[in-house]
């Protein structure tokens, strides 16, 4: 590796990241505060700059200087770990013909269309065609990986560097297995009171609330913001500039607090990244796994458990009297872990919701594998949830055509890293309790320090650099499995629902 | 020219137009929510998308697809004014090298950080260095034109295409000799009461008082935004999405409530560019001079006109009862059109406000021609406004260093634009009235449609279509002329001064 050369593909590899990153502020401003006016002008100035990354990313001089570096094409140097991840993207973006990203693109931008409309009318009629033609997509961009054992293993290996059908659908079997009695013998159990949630809060208050949450726990206003937008999502444009969006339900105050902490999440692990990898292709988190792996730590091992309202729920009480008049701490942190029988995902607990998860992630398989055709999707999808959780949907609606993933991207690859990220994030969190002792008893006192400090050493400083299965090892020392995330459940869930024996 | 050529001109020039549209959202993000923290990074990323954009603008195959078409290069089509304005641009782009635009961006960046440091400390001595170079710079910049007749006539056709030192010195000679004696008549009388606008007027509603104000103008909200900056301006991305920024004094509603009329005015211009210029490099206004009409046009000859506060001044008054009470709208008109003998000339009334200008465009000639040295220049600038204006700056930061202009780009160029302005806004204005009949009856209805429709079709819809001088005498049937705004001022305040015969 001369030294030319590793300049020269620093150079291009930053100009090539500031691309996406200009598309995406375009994509932020879209999303905030942009008048729908500027959408059609918008989107094609997004597609240039998209373009012009991508040109830049499959340019041949970019091939030579990848092989002419590709001898250190791993994760014991800085170098060697940029080197591989560049490669990763190369191949990627040089593997699958423009033409086809820019069919997937233009195919399910019209799809999405058709998704917003349909899914109010409850009309899977109406999105069928699109289904099935973006399933088709999806089995042609799959294919230009022929090396690929299975259908989905290029589609997973995207969101999840070194994750495969085989390696997740191993790890769901386990996981299936030991959460359907925890599920069971939840269920089976009287549900806690939790009426009040549905009281009005008022939004400026909850705002005002979440903020003061995550700034405790560390999310750094002085590098980012928080804005509005229908559906919240945390965006990086570089170390200095991570936002997060939210979104508030006065009937539901748990959906912005929760959700914001969730953004908040995703967004530590980018402001922790080493400073040296920023504008590299190693200054991002390193899997969709990984990433969600932190806004779940944060969201449900954190600030869904009862230490953490030890520290808040005098504030809460302070700012919602009215509301929360007669609830304590423990009604409060009961009502806020209610397990139940959920048809929509993004609302579920977290004991379910790696049901839902599984369920998404089989039926595509059989989608891409052709053993399910899209017209059996809706009887698919509603006999599953019915034998997983004892609940048939009363719509598609409410059922197959509830998540937008389908509907305005290629089907296969992104809903496993849900259930991977619940899994890691137990693995990680027992791991810093190992590392710290008690944990619990700093965040009982809203010091986050201790818990920060160990996941930026172990992960967030890292980026990019490791692949997951080497940071979830190198981290915690042991291999992904499912049973720290078994055993947080048990732990936790046990007390609150009165289960002495497992 | 052919068919084939054209369209490819056509859509490398919305490529182009596309990487500043998105360095423009870049810049827009950075002055209104970026956190400082991303600063840097920005920082590259816009000069990123400058710099491609600008590889494309003077790439070899531009040069040939326009040396091609260069046989239609007027404004008798849409085409051939697209070919014109493109091979402006392409020559301004291929004249200059790239390394010398570099050293003024790098440059004048620095300049401006010493700028806002030394002006509050009243540091000339700090600024001078950076000045002296970036007269250098300036001059070299400029000679890159070399058939120039006059140093500054380079920086004058870059943002007043067609005007140069010879025909701005000749108005401007005309314009003083008319000026000198009104100002002079208006200064000996007394001045109006306006004390009463120093009370405090509450930011929300002053907010709220100039959207609605704005909104009956003609700005379009569903094509645009208003935010808050420290210094206003108005931003295009696309013919849908043309934004406007405001800042806000309490202790003083005028500098919101015109500031807001003035972007507003900018706007209107670009929002009712024809639809088919949109990308293109007609799709702007035509020059600073002809933006700066509009601004002006809005802000002076309409929201400072009598019949303006007919329709606003009681809605004004229900907004802020206690802030202007015992003030009706004659005393309120009065108050908002005081002629003073001001040092800034931001806050300078619309009589004295072309002698400030004219001030800096001597002073900027005698810099770039070496006739004054920057040493001498704080000791020029109080001599002569002290002749013009019968003050003397206590202080080189309200003299020589108020403007950001000479501290943030090349010294020569911007400041002749605001003085054209004024004068092209009267003249447009007659125009209209001649056109319409009674404005003036129209305006104090509130009914803004007749005024934004006759500029909208002889002026807005043509966006950079025609030259300014071909446009002013499009639109008003004669070439560009003092006398519209010297009959203007004197028909205006000679009633508000109690003058009889000037």
């Amino acid at each position: 590796m001369t030294d030319a050369q590793l300049s020269e593909l620093k150079h291009e590899l930053r100009a090539i990241h500031d691309l996406q990153a200009a598309a995406a502020v375009l994509e932020w401003d879209q999303s905030t505060y942009m008048p729908a006016a500027g959408a059609a002008a918008r989107g094609r100035q997004i597609a240039l700059l998209g373009r012009l990354a991508h040109e830049r990313m499959t340019a041949p001089r970019m091939g030579e200087l990848l092989k002419g570096l590709g001898g250190v094409a791993d994760a014991d140097s800085i170098e060697g770990a940029l080197v591989r991840r560049a490669r990763r993207e190369h191949e990627r973006a040089t593997r699958v013909p423009g033409e086809l990203v820019s069919a997937i693109k233009s195919h399910t931008a019209e799809s999405y269309v058709a998704w917003t409309k349909a899914r109010p009318a409850n009309d899977f009629a109406a999105v069928r065609p699109y289904l099935e033609k973006t399933v088709e997509l999806s089995r042609r961009w799959s294919a230009c990986f022929p090396e690929a054992e299975h259908v989905l293993d290029p589609l997973i290996d995207a969101q999840d560097p070194g994750m495969s059908a085989a390696s997740v659908r191993s790890l769901f079997a386990e996981l299936r297995a030991a959460l359907v009695p925890i599920v069971k013998t939840l269920l089976a159990r009287p549900a806690p009171e939790r009426a009040f949630l549905g009281r009005p809060f008022p939004k400026a208050a909850q705002r005002a609330f979440g903020e003061q949450v995550i700034r405790q726990l560390g999310y750094d206003f002085e590098r980012g913001r928080q804005d509005e937008t229908a559906h919240p999502f945390m965006i990086r444009f570089s170390a200095g500039d991570v936002r997060i969006t939210t979104r508030f339900d006065e009937a539901d105050p748990t959906e912005a607090l929760f959700g914001t902490v969730h953004e908040a999440g995703h967004a530590m692990y980018e402001q922790n990244i080493a400073a040296e990898l920023d504008g590299t292709p190693l200054g991002e988190g390193t899997s969709a796994g990984v990433h969600e792996s932190q806004s779940r730590l944060w969201e449900n091992l954190v600030a869904r458990s009862r230490p953490f309202w030890t520290r808040f729920y005098p504030a809460l009480l302070e700012t919602f009297p009215e509301q929360l008049a007669g609830i304590d701490a423990d009604a409060f942190h009961r009502a806020i872990n209610t397990v139940e029988r959920s048809l929509i995902r993004t609302d579920s607990d977290e004991v379910t919701y790696n049901l839902h998860v599984m369920l998404r992630f089989d039926l595509e398989a059989q989608l891409l594998e052709g053993t399910l055709p899209v017209k059996d999707l809706p009887d698919a999808w509603n006999a599953r949830i019915e034998a997983d959780l004892g609940v048939r949907p009363p719509s598609d609606a409410l059922g197959c055509m509830q998540d937008v993933h389908w509907y305005c991207t290629t089907v296969g690859g992104t809903f496993q890293g849900y259930a991977l990220g619940n899994l890691m994030a137990a693995q990680f969190f027992a791991a810093a309790e190992r590392a710290l002792g008690d944990v619990d008893a700093a965040i009982a006192e809203g010091d986050f320090a201790p818990l920060r400090g160990w996941l930026t050493e172990n992960v967030y400083r890292h980026g990019a650099r490791y692949l997951p299965d080497e940071l979830v090892e190198k981290a915690t020392g042991a291999p992904l499995s499912i049973a720290p995330f078994i055993a947080y459940l048990k732990g936790k869930y046990g007390p609150l629902y009165g289960v002495e024996s497992w």
